[in-house]
């Protein structure tokens, strides 16, 4: 049962009814207005990209109704019929999250912003952009770079994640040591509230404290609290120089422990990517390197600015005395090691897999690797990471051999309870569940683990405060 | 009427005589706990620093109750007592908010963090420091030099305020085009809630996502959704470098309009200060010195890192091109020449006189100076703004001569209404009322004329949400 039929039920209407009569009413206020009615093709709507291997073995029923506006007022008539009939309402980028934050239900409706992707405006002199949320990532920033500018933030979906669904889940990426995450991004937006309501939050400075701080709020919300509908980023000038260093360690132990001295170098690089024994070994087996060659760990770091050269032999100093056997890459050789970063593991895709992101202290990294091989002989699984090491950010691929007898549709258990002992350990040494994907709904009981019932309860009055029917994407995020 | 009494009046006691009874159960259960009694040397709690002025005139009643908690446990116990005697609370720094924010009546209890002040932890490896609120800012920042860190948020007053009052206000200051405001620096907060509940929100990772981002919703909320008990953080090595230039132009418009040639150019400076012509004059009258001899606008730049002297021939020729005479001072005249910006205009005693904080998007500096001499000629008054020119924030300095027959308590009311006809400038060219300093209860009601009703319904919501019963600072902020 989803939570939107209760709703619609106490009104005495079937849910399937209602969203009929929305889409009928929508159409006749918006007739240009593109929508799907719900049906069979629009179940990879149920999906985003963490469950996309469930939409595999999902041949049967509905999918949600869809929407595509084009304008603030048609998301702000969508909200305001969709109210009036009790149907529940899910936002939705390019569905490329990691915590079904965008998954929809049979007697929802989903409001893409695929229709509402434009760059409204490229100020170089205020250094900011205004966005319309389904942008996607790569695209403002090839707008950008005529101008000399970039915007920072970059989780490896860049090439096919919006703005909106970053801002969505406050993404984080690789650049975030140096640059912050996307909230460090975002001065300001407009957001269609759940009484259909429009408003501006934030400003087109860096500075403002008129009230409280909606704006960050807003931001990592995973659409509970808002649709966004316009944002005004923050614009970076291009550096005058990058530089990317390998540092080679002879175990992924080593390696770990090495990173302390990037900290305690005067160097803040970029970018600070760490790589464990197995991912190496992942990654020439996949894309045909030989990274394993060079070393058992490999700490790859981008740096940039002025004074590369500078920069580039500080770190070098400190890695060499950590153990490392450092490079400084060309530009060529650089540019295929972020390649391999970014795409050269692949997905085990013949053996069962989950994928966290958890975030520690940064200097507590060495000791989360170190419990892999505990959790290995306890579940049977297999455990690697790489880690944006330089925010303590690690995305531990935990995968277990597929039986013969497996039924594809359920997961061995071992699997599952091997990710969360993983998570209890993360907490253990003060880390988070979750770095820079979300919550959405399948990190909810790793969330209860987290956060004390007394902060959880604020967390919902805030979001009755704001959405006191729970109508904007229920069950998500808190 | 303080809005304490009303709640204490509904339960039949009189309001002085339930901070009596909340004084004696406060210290029956915590004997060593330091206190001060409402009476007439309480009365400079009433003020902060921006209303400081008016404490001078204000010779009769009494202040609020203070107290002085040490603990954690202490300021929920406090919270606790004080809500079930309906007693409203204000917490307080060190009191030099420039809006009024820490003022409190006659009715209310003080919440002082004199005596949480300590700094509990400083993690080189980590880049963090926890510390209690009371801790002033250059103290923190002196017990990190040792470890070659700083922790960046500069408000002006940064060797007499409190990073707990930092917190509260989102302070910013001069590096903040570089480094972020106070919020970009918080990393995790404990807080007592209106409930007395202690809660822990935020990570000791720069990355983290698991809910609604409670931490930035708390900085900058001026005490009225909880009390901050304890703060994680992030510091930053001290850079390998740093360079003072100097940029001085033959008139305020050129040099507002020079300002854009360093958004042109590759450089980031950490701070970029713009003085207006009667900015340098009021420097060279109050401190000797002769700067007008070298031109009649100032753009003081502050460098810092990797490539300093790439950086200062790069700033060097932008500022040239745009018409400017630079000089790459040496590090004892910069260190003068910072010295001057942040004392050296004294405050003018003998005039009326009204400080702002907007801040406009940073290309429409030049329309705000362009705006003085409307407003002067309008209105009688001179107006003059140092600026914090990377982030678009002006603080103008609006004066009017005291006439013999003046009320000494009662300003004339062209000065509040040029203040205000300035405001509605900044608003008009897509800025905000104030930059850094926030609300308090001073600027309520030019809050107003920027937040529309909606906003600040959706603030109020929040605020009930956490404090149902507006416990914490009532009348602040929002």
């Amino acid at each position: 049962m989803t939570s939107a039929e209760p709703e619609a039920r106490q009104r005495g209407v079937h849910p399937q009814q209602a969203v009929e009569s929305f889409l009928r009413e929508l159409s006749s206020r918006h007739p240009g207005i593109a929508v799907l009615a719900a049906g069979p093709e629009t179940r990879p709507y149920r999906y985003d990209a963490a469950t996309a291997k469930s939409a595999l073995h999902d041949d049967a029923g509905q999918g949600p109704a869809v929407v595509f506006p084009e304008t603030a007022g048609q998301v702000q008539d969508v909200v305001r019929l969709a109210a009036g009939l009790g149907i529940t309402v899910v936002p939705r980028g390019a569905g490329t999250g990691l915590s079904g934050g965008a998954a929809a239900r049979p007697g929802q409706v989903v409001v893409s912003t695929g229709r509402l992707a434009r760059v409204i405006e490229i100020s170089p002199l205020d250094e900011v952009a205004v966005v319309e949320p389904g942008i996607i990532n790569a695209e403002l920033n090839a707008q950008l770079a005529p101008y000399g500018l970039f915007y920072a933030p970059d989780p490896a979906s860049f090439d096919i994640s919006t703005i909106g669904g970053n801002i969505a889940t406050n993404a984080g990426g690789l650049r975030c040591a140096k640059y912050g995450v996307t909230r460090e991004s975002v001065l300001a937006l407009d957001v269609v509230l759940a009484d259909g309501s429009l408003v501006s939050v934030g400003h087109r400075s860096i500075k403002g404290v008129t009230g409280l701080d909606l704006t960050s709020l807003f931001v990592g919300s995973e659409g509970v609290l808002g649709i966004v509908v316009s944002a005004t980023v923050r614009l970076r000038p291009l550096p005058v120089a990058r530089r990317t260093v390998t540092a080679f360690f002879d175990s992924t132990a080593a390696g770990a422990h090495g990173l302390a001295a990037i900290t305690g170098s005067p160097v803040r690089p970029v970018a600070i990517e760490f790589f464990d024994t197995p991912s190496l070994d992942s990654i020439d087996s996949h894309s045909g390197t030989s990274l394993r060659g060079r070393g058992a760990a490999l700490v790859l770091v981008e740096l940039d600015g002025y004074g590369i050269d500078e920069q580039s032999a500080d770190l070098a100093t400190a890695l060499t005395a950590a153990g490392a056997r450092v490079t400084v890459e060309t530009d060529d050789d650089g540019a295929r090691l972020w390649e391999l970063r970014r795409s050269g593991r692949g997905l085990p895709r013949h053996k069962w897999y989950i994928g966290e992101d958890i975030a520690v202290p940064k200097s507590r990294l060495a000791e989360v690797y170190a419990a892999f091989p505990v959790l290995e002989a306890r579940f049977g699984v297999d455990i690697s990471a790489v880690s944006h090491a330089g925010d303590g950010n690690l995305h531990p691929l935990i995968t277990l051999d597929r039986l013969p007898g497996d039924d594809p549709a359920q997961p061995p258990a071992a699997l599952q309870e091997a990710a969360t002992e993983l998570v209890r350990v993360a907490l253990s040494l003060g880390g988070t569940v979750s770095g820079e994907h979300g919550i959405g709904s399948l990190k909810q009981d790793w969330a209860a683990l987290e956060l004390s019932p007394r902060i959880r309860q604020a967390q919902h009055a805030i979001k009755a405060a704001l959405d006191p029917h729970s109508l904007l994407n229920p069950g998500k995020a808190i």
